[in-house]
């Protein structure tokens, strides 16, 4: 049996797993990823993490971050939540000191090859990924390989625009379906309607679930923004199954139904049956980041 | 020196080309297709135009039809301009026939094959290819390998919604790109706002060069719904660059500048880079069959 570490940095913690090439995760350690002290510290404490697994039988290192990476360099194109990490070669330096290979990308990326590899996806050529969180952001996986792009940005899908003449939010696309149909959208979206009793995504759904009208009302419109996203990417690489992550989708018995009926109003007659399927990994960030690895190393 | 058959199957004309392993035409022949005269015909003819060449350094061949291909059957999904050939398993007919392997994708596929691996974005990783001629069309190219879909479906962008509230014009979904900057939404829109004198893409454009001021808001609409289509794909594939071509390309210099302001508007700063390139190839139709099979049978 061949291993792999699987690495999810992400702003606040850091996790990291020996993983078995099925994709079950053998030994996990987790620490703060200690991002505002500086780069240094953060990968050193990576670096120290990693020398307290045996290494002798691990074929290569996995490592997800919350940024798009040029999958060309291996380096972050884009890092707010890691300061000092925008093109800078983290991976060569762990590769430095551990002796492995190291492979870097997204964590949603990386969430979309191990839904793809050993997930709900599994045996799908063409998968697309995507979680519906804080966020939303996707991933295109062809027979194991994400799609990284030119510097990283394939997958930014939560600045698809889907609503018209929508007010300006943030740094994003005026109607972008991040600002519409994500978590902290839900919860936006629940506080002006609804006020203190639907100030959040999950509050949001619990009033759906008891059949509040108004609730039930966002998440149909919801459902609708979402379809209208899925049936843009279903024109553009009609994958052979969906597979969606993510907080919001725990309550996919509430809106996933909807969402195939949606998205049908924007694509073929042949396409309106596409499976879609609820994420499966319960580790996604390191089982993903050791797949990544696996994948590349093959 | 390596050989292949490019064939360029259309509704109404049929063209059979060898082509060397770099992409040059060596000869070409063109019949009728006789699609009205049912299928049997067709093939025949195909198969009749394949045994005038001399096969003995012919590698294998390849094809290109209008319609979704499933490139894991070589069957065409759905066949509007070739009754009786949706799945028809014709490319084992012709492979029976020749003792050549039989590679089949769609015409949008098979020109953004040529493109990406002979054409204009030759040497670049992922290239999304479209066509704005009668309909729009694309093709997301990765390591010279069309990425087909489910069902043949990848690349249906002329359906992609980036106008709201648009009246319903045919099968299409409302908005649909294909329905406000394909030349034959050019010639409508002309038709209605300039009269005869604008009832044609080619006219509009004439008149957009003469200085009109009401063909040259035609086509800055134009550019700003292909720019935003642009900036859809982009998130979801973030491409080495795009390839367009197609008839109204021709008149590239009245509105490419404009597409990548348009399409800025729709993506990440550090996407608005990304380089639009001009169609190169002058038989796209019959190379990009052939560069289909060389990529198919390395």
């Amino acid at each position: 049996m061949k291993y792999y570490l699987g690495i999810d940095l992400g702003g606040t913690n850091v996790r990291v797993a020996k993983v078995d090439e099925e994709g079950n995760v053998k030994m996990i350690k987790d620490s703060p990823s200690y991002a505002k002290e500086g780069r240094d510290k953060v990968i050193r404490n990576i670096i120290e993490m990693i020398q307290t697994f045996d290494l002798s039988n691990v074929e290569g290192i996995g490592i997800g971050v919350p940024g798009p990476v040029d999958d060309k360099t291996n380096m972050m194109t884009m890092s707010t939540n890691l300061p000092g990490f925008e093109n800078y070669p983290f991976a060569e330096i762990i590769e430095g000191a551990t002796g492995k290979r190291v492979f870097v990308n997204n964590d949603a990326n990386v969430a979309g090859v191990a839904e793809a590899t050993v997930g709900a996806g599994k045996g799908c050529k063409i998968v697309y990924y995507f979680t519906q969180s804080t966020g939303i952001g996707g991933a295109l996986v062809i027979d194991g390989h994400v799609v990284g792009g030119r510097k990283g940005y394939a997958g930014e899908i939560g600045n698809i625009v889907v609503k018209e003449n929508a007010p300006k939010i943030n740094h994003l696309a005026l109607g972008a379906v991040e600002n519409e149909a994500s978590g902290t959208a839900l919860g936006r979206k629940g506080k002006e309607i609804l006020g203190e009793k639907g100030d959040s995504a999950r509050k949001v759904f619990d009033l759906c679930r008891k059949g509040d009208p108004k609730a039930m009302e966002i998440i149909d419109q919801m459902a609708k923004d979402l379809g209208r996203m899925m049936g843009t990417i279903a024109l553009i690489c009609d994958p052979d199954c969906f597979v969606i992550g993510g907080g919001c989708s725990k309550s996919h018995d509430l809106y996933f139904d909807k969402l195939r009926t949606y998205m049908a109003d924007y694509v073929h007659e042949g396409m309106k049956d596409v499976p879609i399927y609820l994420a499966q990994c319960q580790e996604p960030g390191v089982i993903g980041a050791a797949m990544l690895a696996r994948e590349e190393l093959k």
